[in-house]
């Protein structure tokens, strides 16, 4: 399979990807795209030149009022209305697109008027969020990430707490605060209190960190009080982005018990601007951990689907002239499946919307060069990273920029996320 | 004051009171409604009819798409346009209502078209959820409650935990599973590890709670990264209704540590329908206790306001023919305010949009008569509460009624919230 455009071996989004955005440019509104190698194709077009199938509106959340300007779900500010047609629709769409890119195909390739309208170059866009997310829940499913945090924070003999191996764990996340790739991270003030001290003070966090995650967004819905059973959990799935969990340890440790992170996480979470579909990612699918102890019947399945995703931080302060990798890892390392995560978070009868995120937790492989977060990679600040310009770093400091990127790596090409990026601002001092 | 409608003095909807709710009936969409006596009046066809000021749509979060098609905000089906209008619109609607409802205005009244088409007798209307919820924040501000929970989650040498005294604990909640009152509520299942047990195993929920609160709708946003300051903070709040936080306890105790509750509480919270404004609970202003230790600087201001609140819990099994009161307290209890949650969320710079949920916590007062919860009532399920028909209830069992009811009390008159109730139904079993 290859499209008319050129695109080269190692680019994150050849025909064999196609993910959705939104995007805008100074003449169009935010629609619809698919990122297609250097360009971004516009659906809106392809829609109103009713080169796509199921132009019928069909979102179960929208109200009359919306209804009234556009039947298609292209020309629209999120996906949400085209998630919300369901996974027979998005597989037509993608067989659509996967006809109108290919070399063969000349309905788009040799209409020059269509291909100014449709075809713009990546680089004139603006990226919008994705998806208006209306719950965000980030579960805590890497054993090796659990286990270090737990021993930072708690010690040794309390690492793993007893319910890890039973359940994944998870909270709820803010959603209001997630921000698109590329938005400044304002340093969290907040309360803070040092084992020296005997009450705490109020101060910008010492210690802000990132937390390397994948998050999927709900491409089905299940009612209030029904549950979705773990077999065909992974279909209430539409794509995944990469997350950073920005985290503030010192105001997290202070405030955590008993009701778990609540300011230390909620003045930002960052995702990259593209949805790479479940579809894209089929041909990466692989085992994941065998679990022991064996999980209780609601979670067990014979297939234990993980995505091999191959994942990497960068780290580059304001005076590097280019970013340095600080970690590698694989989003298989998961112990919990995204299909445990799902059948775990609707047991109790608990609704999942279209569009809501569910992320993974940080991300940590066995060893320290496959930490997913500061605090891991510094043993909790003891032991700063050392950068190939010289500096050191215990904890993100201003001007920092952090960069994850992640792909599945096929015969020949990638199935690229491109960028999660953020730069650390100074703490907000009033005015 | 008074109205040209008949009003008995304990009625919780009088003239001062004029809460706002979206309701339908078989001929009228959802629309914005409010509760006036034992009718609800039609604020889209006040709008219609020229009688209400400011009838520009100027929602912040809306899109083109919305705009289209109507100019005002009250032929909606969330109230959060009207809301986004802002503080001096809330006041002018406010002030055109009581205009009309007043018994010298003779517009309405002797308007017989008119009053046939917007004033429709309560029994007739459907109510539906007031308001759109982005994110829904779970305070912990009552402090017998935290010391009645801490006590028996814990043991009594960590029943309040350091923390507590300095900021007011919070978890993010769950958005989607927000109902309405009269929505039956379905049994949890989940993971439950008993003290006696080695292993966790799957059950239905034994320990099914409720949670006596007050939730506050924002009204004005603040920018990502920009704190609300303390001085001021309750202007960011539009209005209050009554909150069951449903809980499930035995589930809650098993996940709970570290990142906090979760599959515990995210089956259900129930609301009032009837949002009940600032401005109408600004004659029951009071001052909350004094804080010892003294609050960091960001949580301190002279004004401590609390809200003179009375509230009820009613329990009605299966078999009760009426419903019996189970405890009695009040919203003027909470050791932190309203203000110093909203500063205490947004102190990292996390932003709160129009809609957002806040809540209180559990409501608990003194003593055992005023205590939020079964968890408390029963001595975390040892002392078995007495019903007048002679039944006993640790916890709740299926059939059974909870209902909340709360109002300030004026000089002849109420301010009050209706009620928010839900009756439990038997666990899901499949199919």
């Amino acid at each position: 399979m290859r499209s008319f455009l050129p695109i080269p071996e190692q680019h994150p989004f050849p025909i064999q990807n196609l993910p959705y955005g939104i995007f805008s440019t100074p003449e169009k509104e935010p629609r619809v795209g698919v990122a297609i190698g250097d360009f971004v194709l516009d659906l809106a077009e392809l829609e109103a030149a009713n080169l796509l199938p199921g132009s019928d509106a069909r979102s179960s959340s929208e109200t009359s009022e919306v209804r009234c300007s556009r039947s298609g779900v292209f020309a629209r500010r999120d996906l949400n209305a085209f998630i919300a047609q369901g996974e027979d629709n998005w597989r037509e769409v993608r067989a659509a697109l996967l006809y109108l890119l290919d070399e063969q195909t000349l309905a788009l390739r040799s209409n020059d008027q269509l291909r100014r309208r449709a075809l713009i170059p990546a680089q004139e866009v603006r990226l919008h969020l994705p998806v208006s997310i209306g719950d965000y829940t980030d579960f805590y499913s890497s054993k090796s990430h659990a286990a270090n945090v737990g021993r930072i924070f708690r010690g040794e003999n309390t690492a793993l707490l007893p319910n890890w191996v039973y359940l994944p764990v998870a909270y709820h996340g803010r959603a209001s605060s997630i921000v698109l790739s590329g938005t400044a991270i304002r340093r969290p003030c907040g309360q803070i209190k040092r084992a020296t001290e005997a009450e705490p003070h109020f101060e910008a966090s010492r210690e802000l960190d990132f937390e390397l995650e994948v998050g999927y967004f709900i491409g089905a819905e299940n009612s209030l009080g029904v549950p979705v059973p773990i077999k065909g959990a992974d279909q209430h799935l539409f794509g995944m982005v990469l997350v950073n969990d920005w985290s503030a340890r010192d105001i997290q440790r202070w405030e955590y018990v008993p009701l778990g992170p609540f300011s230390a996480k909620n003045f930002g979470t960052s995702i990259s601007p593209w949805v790479v579909t479940l579809a894209a990612l089929g041909p990466f699918r692989t085992t994941a951990p065998v679990q022991d102890p064996a999980p209780l019947s609601y979670l067990r399945s014979d297939a234990r689907t993980a995505y091999d995703i191959r994942l990497e931080v960068q780290l580059q302060t304001a005076s590097m002239p280019a970013p340095a990798v600080v970690s590698r890892t694989n989003f298989k390392e998961l112990y919990w499946t995204i299909g445990q995560q799902v059948a775990h978070h609707t047991v109790t009868g608990c609704n999942l919307r279209i569009g809501d995120l569910l992320a993974s937790g940080t991300i940590s492989g066995p060893g320290p060069a496959a930490y997913g977060s500061m605090l891991e990679l510094t043993s909790g600040g003891k032991e700063p990273l050392r950068l190939p310009n010289g500096e050191k770093r215990c904890f993100l400091e201003d001007g920092d920029t952090v960069i994850f990127t992640g792909y599945a790596q096929g015969d020949n090409y990638r199935v690229g996320f491109g960028e999660v990026r953020g730069t650390i601002l100074p703490a907000y001092t009033g005015g």
